[in-house]
This record gives structure tokens, C-alpha cells and sequence, in this order.
């Protein structure tokens, strides 16, 4: 998908919103647990009750790779059942040597059809490239996290003045384009949103840290939005653990509705 | 593995050898492409070959993801079948928000079983700590690694005066101890080893760049031996393709003979 058609699609959802499927077993509904595949059977009900909302999904890879091999299994499924239009995100936080990173590519661009993946930046150029050589999908690079140790070493100033996260943007921005490109930007700080908007006007940011990390979706727009939105708010246990019984995909469809509501105002107010 | 039965291995072994699987199915001989699973053949013969001399063995998980969860089964067998006494490394460069990283830390140290994991340091403390709650684990954390991109951030100096690969020593060798923690130190230029081991003197490193991508074995053991060796020196490609037909398993025995006798000597020297 490029980013003409996902501006396309937040402007026919009024929705900006990425349900994350951080999928827990100890955490799923127990009239599920009798199913052969309990992680897809949630997440096939959470996505039937979201996809209307949503125009992204972001599986958390950890949460199947804890698994073992029938995790990745269930991933495979869930992406499958994913609608086509909706844009899917691996976050999988990968990256390494050329090669290596050549192989992860591989792992979620071609033994799966993830349309992006988020990519750790701490090893540099060619740890990040071989991801951007397939064709209509993207990078998602970690920038500005919205953890307690995003500050440990994001924050530095260098002796240029600048904090690693601006190096990061900066030197990134020049390896791909906005095209094939977006950061990832922790929604806890507004204005910190600013700043790197400041730095990369044109790209896409996937926001995490909306609701249970403490962001608010209003500064994230006011802060962040561009021409063409230009944000992805991601929300994952505010949506697919707002129930846990029989209900739950209801409840969970109801979660990305508001949220949904609210993006639909911020759209008009600052697009 | 604790850090002193590491030692005793090491003083036994007479080497600091790490065996890297990393295992490419087009690389596989071709009369092994017949068996149910090349990938676990193929190391399963590399490791019956060359544990006599090595210290440690790590797959490298890229290479077994990008095969979708047959590759994990792979990988599962492999790790089963490598004697328990030597050291086994999970080259993953895993990292995210907390409770992220608490279930990377359960997929490589409880679903599978292996020692240690290599991680990213770019979240800071909270990515980094989950993995340092297992007993007898480890953490090997990216310090300067030898590829290309690591100058892209890793070496940008700060305000103190201190490159980004210092600031994650001085950091993260407070959240665990030589006891729990091993940094990946890579191996192109031996003055930025000594450099690395000025500053965490107790810990043992992990080597790559030795071989395929051009450091010197003598500079490492130089510069980076400390009084309990303090280093696992990998090769991955000069082992473990050394030969591409029925013999190729014997020829990397020999090639791993032949860096295990080159430590021995190292060894007396240095230690």
C-alpha cells in the first residue's frame, strides 16, 4: 500500500486508528480456550468488530513468538484473515547486519505479506536498507519512543547540539523517503511531537503510548498532523481487553468506535 | 551458565571459539535437500564436527525466521541437539517496551532454552532489564558492532565528549553485572576494543568480524582478553561453509580446529 492510497483510507474511515493485537493467552476470553487456535479465534472476532474502524493492525511479533512455532502459525492466520485494504504492521522492532536484515525483510515482506515492519536503528545504514529494497513496503523506524528508557540514550545531545532521536531523523530521512518511510513517535509529550514534525514534515508517524501509556489524541493531532494526516494512533489493551467474556469483540468494537469518533473530529479540525 | 563454568570451559576447551549457524538453505549441500529438514541435517553435522572446539554455538534467528515456523521447529531441534555444556546464544537483537521484552525474554529463554540473547540498547532500561530477570541467562547487548552503519550513530559523540557506544556501557553495565551481562564488541578495529575494555574491564564480549568481515584474532585477544578470557570470538561463514558437498561438515571441523589452535596459543599468550 503506498501513502496515497492509506491517506485515501483514513479519509473514507475518518479514522487514523491502528489496533494493536498484543494478543496474550492468559488474557483471552476462557470460552475460547477449547478452540484448536485461541490467539486467532480472538483476534479474527477483534479484527470482524474493528476492521470498520481501523485502518491499520499491528500485530506485537513477541506476543507470538513467545509462543513457539503455533505462534507464528496463528500470526500467518490473522494476517491472512486481515482485509486487504487495511494496512498491516509487523512490529517486530528488527535490525542488524546487511544480510541479516536482508533475511528479516524477508521473513515479513515475503514468508508473510506484512505491508511494513518497525526496525530498531542503533546498527546504522545497512542495517536498515535492505529493508527499503521491497517494493511497496515500508520501514517503520523507532525515533522517539515513549518508554520510561527512551530517555536513557534517545535524548542525548550530541556535540552538535542535537538529540540522538534528531540524528536518527535526520540521517534516516536521506536512506528512504516518505514514501517508504515512517517513525515511530511516542504520543507522551505533545511537544516533543512538534519537534520531530518540525524535522520530518512529510512522513508518516505510528503513534504508541495513546491511552494505557498516557498520551492524549488531541496534542498528538495538534502536534503531529500533516496534509495528509500523516498519523497512525495505535491502541492495543484499551481495545482488545475492554471485555473479557463472550462480549468481548462487541466491547472491543465499541473502544475503536470512540476512538474512532474522536479521530473523526480531530481530522476535520486539523486537516 | 555462570561466568566461572564459561572460564572452565574455556580453560578446558583451550578455546573461545562461538560457532555461528548460520544456516542459509541455498547454501546447503545438495544432498542433504532430500531429508525432511535441511536446515536441522545441516547443523546437526556442523555441530557433531566442531563442538570438540568450540565454546559456544549461535544461531543467528534471521536466518530460521525468514522460513516461516517450520525454521523454528529448525531451530528447536538444532538447540536440542547442542551438548548441554556449551554455551548457547539466541542472536536476535530483540528490545521493546517492557512488558515486550518480558515475552521476547520467555521465547528465548523459557519456550526455548537457550543461555543468552542478544539485544538492542536503543529503548534503554526498561527493554533491556526483562531479559536480566531470568536466572543464569544472559544479555549480550549491542555495543559497537562491526558493520558498516555502526558509525552511523554509535559513534556520535555527546556533549560529555562520549560516543553513544560508550554512554550504553557506563549505562547498561549498571543494570546487570559481569555475571549476567556480555556486550557484542565487534572486532575491525582493535583500538576501539581496548577502548571498550577500559570501560567494562569484568565483561565478557561477544566478537563477530573475525574472518568474513576482516579483524585481526591476535588484535582481539590483544586488546580484549581479560583474567577470565573475556571473550567468545564467533565465526559463522568461514566454519560452517567451508565445504559445500558430503564432506562439508569435516571441513568445518578442520577450520574450526584450526581457529581453536590459534586460540590455544592466544590463550597462553595473553592469559
Amino acid at each position: 500500500m503506498n501513502r496515497i492510497d492509506l491517506f485515501k483510507k483514513i479519509q473514507d474511515k475518518k479514522s487514523f486508528l491502528c489496533v494493536g493485537l498484543d494478543t496474550d493467552p492468559s488474557k483471552i476470553p476462557s470460552h475460547l480456550l477449547k478452540t484448536t487456535d485461541p490467539v486467532f479465534e480472538f483476534n479474527k472476532e477483534i479484527i470482524d468488530q474493528t476492521a470498520e474502524f481501523a485502518v491499520a493492525y499491528k500485530p506485537n511479533i513477541a506476543f507470538y513468538e513467545a509462543l513457539g512455532p503455533k505462534g507464528w502459525e496463528s500470526l500467518q492466520k490473522t494476517l491472512d484473515y486481515i482485509p486487504k485494504e487495511i494496512f498491516t504492521i509487523a512490529d517486530a522492532k528488527r535490525g542488524d547486519i546487511g544480510n541479516t536484515s536482508g533475511l528479516y525483510a524477508k521473513a515479513f515482506f515475503e514468508t508473510m505479506d506484512f505491508d511494513s515492519i518497525t526496525v530498531a536503528p542503533y546498527m546504522g545504514v545497512d542495517s536498515v536498507k535492505p529493508f527499503l529494497e521491497f517494493e511497496n513496503k515500508w520501514v517503520i523506524l523507532l525515533a522517539l519512543t515513549s518508554n520510561e528508557g527512551s530517555a536513557d540514550f534517545q535524548l542525548i545531545s550530541s556535540q552538535s547540539g542535537k538529540p540522538l532521536f534528531q540524528e536518527v531523523l535526520e540521517k534516516s530521512s536521506k536512506w528512504g523517503n516518505p514514501d517508504n518511510m515512517m517513525y515511530v513517535v511516542g504520543a507522551t509529550r505533545g511537544e516533543k511531537i512538534a519537534e520531530v514534525r518540525k524535522i520530518v514534515p512529510e512522513h508518516f508517524f505510528l503513534v504508541p503510548g495513546v491511552g494505557a501509556q498516557g498520551g492524549s489524541l488531541e496534542d498528538v493531532a495538534h502536534f503531529g498532523m500533516n496534509s495528509h494526516c500523516g498519523l497512525l494512533v495505535n491502541s492495543s489493551r484499551g481495545i482488545i481487553y475492554a471485555g473479557n467474556d463472550k462480549d468481548f469483540a462487541k466491547l472491543a468494537g465499541l473502544e475503536a468506535k470512540k476512538l474512532q469518533l474522536e479521530m473523526e473530529k480531530l481530522l476535520s479540525k486539523y486537516l
